[in-house]
């Protein structure tokens, strides 16, 4: 299989990037991974660390892969294999960053270990150990240098939490080769991934990268088999509710409720709830259409706690 | 048991509605609910007859219950305990309804039938059958008659999957008494009922209604127990994304690509699509962090065609 190093990595989304390896379409790649601080959070940083951390600097991805006959309207198939682990990984609140930004705006960080079955959040904490590349994608149409931040419709920061191996991605391929690259990789996440950070850790990716030709897909896609679907025993569930005319408060106060739970149910200070609700708890809509009034609901396993 | 008939309904909630039962907390209470129509929709409907619908009258509730001893700032705590079933369902499209209400503007009624085990959409496409009532809820503080379709801080049009038996939800109590009334019931829905109704079915149901003294919620909340959560065994996902600035658009983008996806692959009509989207698939936010695009992602179980 052929491998591209974590040297191999770019800042930014641009489509003028030369490629750091050509390939068939079926052809089987390994791409190592930084964290999503390019290695500047180590195990021996602290809460003022945060603070040296950039925009600029954030989500480096290895890549680009050039596509041999991607083409404009074609979709790249990537089907995600497998993932050698690192053991070790960082949890932060960024000052201005997160959906509680207005809440939490003193810096902090969190270390995690892990190993293929699970987390150690802390000694009394626990997950499911569950990697996936929260940045993947390819190069948009637009000329220039584009943010490692948002996502966008060619894929980049989508931080799904599905996109584990077993799975199969499709990205709309948006320039010729496609230029596939991915990066911010995570043992574990929690759908919405509220604090802004998940389980940050190195990851090398195994990927078989195929090609559909004439996909004219508007969006990525995702199909996830039931096997990986279903990594994580049931467990009893906590679910608060956040209710309002607008999605993105009553996602904030479906949030900020778990984190009041957390704080009763398990005497967690706040900045801590906020970093379990990220990487453990998930964000669903229960309804979008009883107007004016929708609920978000923010569901935590109680195994997180066993 | 103590029961109450359905012909004890009422069309929102208002404080100042005699109380049809009065319960001591810890007390178990049958309540017959009807269906969100009030029984105007029946097995010989047709789409036309869906345009005979009207807010003033939907979501008829059973009730209200008057709890003794509960007073502002407490909290009811219902455990959700069975559901007797009447075995058939109408789902539809109700013009300005609905998360695609600009898309779909002609009226659309779908007829199911189920058991315990399963609703039989149609032939070919099957859901587990797993009721929950979609009004459930307590009187408002303030006076007046208020609409019974917006859910609010002490509940009501909730339309969370997830209130099935099995489960307990506190609910923030607002007047003496608490005057809890339930219906618009339903034997299955997806995450966020995107085309506005689910399997709408009346059902008798069975609960024990507790009181917490002081518990001073800001909103309803929910513990689900683990045998609850899993009642489907697990299935192949596939997931289509809305990415974009604004959470409702990307919602609204997400199920558009899940109703292109069931054309594509199962040559659904949009209409039959979009209902099954409502019924079937699932809502959620995947991250809601990397500004300024935010990811919604609609989840599709394929076991619904098998």
């Amino acid at each position: 299989m052929r491998s591209v190093h974590a040297r191999h990595h770019h800042y930014g989304w641009d489509n003028s990037l030369e490629p750091v390896l050509r390939v068939a379409p079926g052809e089987m790649v390994e791409l190592a991974a930084l964290d999503a601080s390019g290695g500047r959070i180590t195990a021996d940083s602290t809460h003022a660390d945060i603070l040296t951390l950039d925009a600029e600097h954030a989500n480096p991805v290895t890549g680009p892969v050039w596509v041999e006959g991607a083409a404009p309207g074609d979709a790249l198939v990537v089907d995600v294999l497998e993932f050698a682990l690192s053991g070790w990984g960082w949890t932060a609140i960024i000052p201005g960053f997160g959906l509680l930004a207005e809440d939490f705006t003193a810096p902090y960080l969190h270390l995690s270990v892990y190993d293929d079955r699970r987390v150690e959040f802390t000694p009394e904490m626990h997950l499911p150990t569950r990697p996936f590349a929260g940045t993947i994608g390819v190069a948009p149409a637009e000329p220039g240098r584009h943010s490692a931040i948002p996502p966008r419709t060619v894929g980049g920061n989508l931080d799904c939490r599905d996109i584990v191996a077993g799975s199969r991605l499709w990205l709309p391929v948006a320039v010729p080769g496609a230029l596939f690259s991915l990066g911010d990789t995570h043992a574990a996440q929690g759908d919405g991934e509220v604090c802004g950070t998940a389980i940050e850790t190195p990851l090398t990716v195994r990927l078989r990268i195929g090609l559909e030709k004439g996909a004219n897909l508007r969006a990525p896609r995702l199909e996830l088999p039931a096997a990986a679907a279903a990594a994580a025993p049931p467990s009893d569930q906590a679910v608060t509710f956040g209710i309002g005319p607008e999605l993105h408060a009553a996602a904030r106060d479906a949030v900020r409720a778990m984190v009041d739970l957390l704080d009763r149910d398990y005497r967690l200070a706040p900045e801590l709830a906020y970093c379990v609700c990220s990487v453990g708890a998930h964000l669903r809509i229960s309804e979008v259409v009883n107007a004016p009034n929708w609920v978000v609901s923010a569901y935590l396993p109680r195994a997180v706690f066993r």
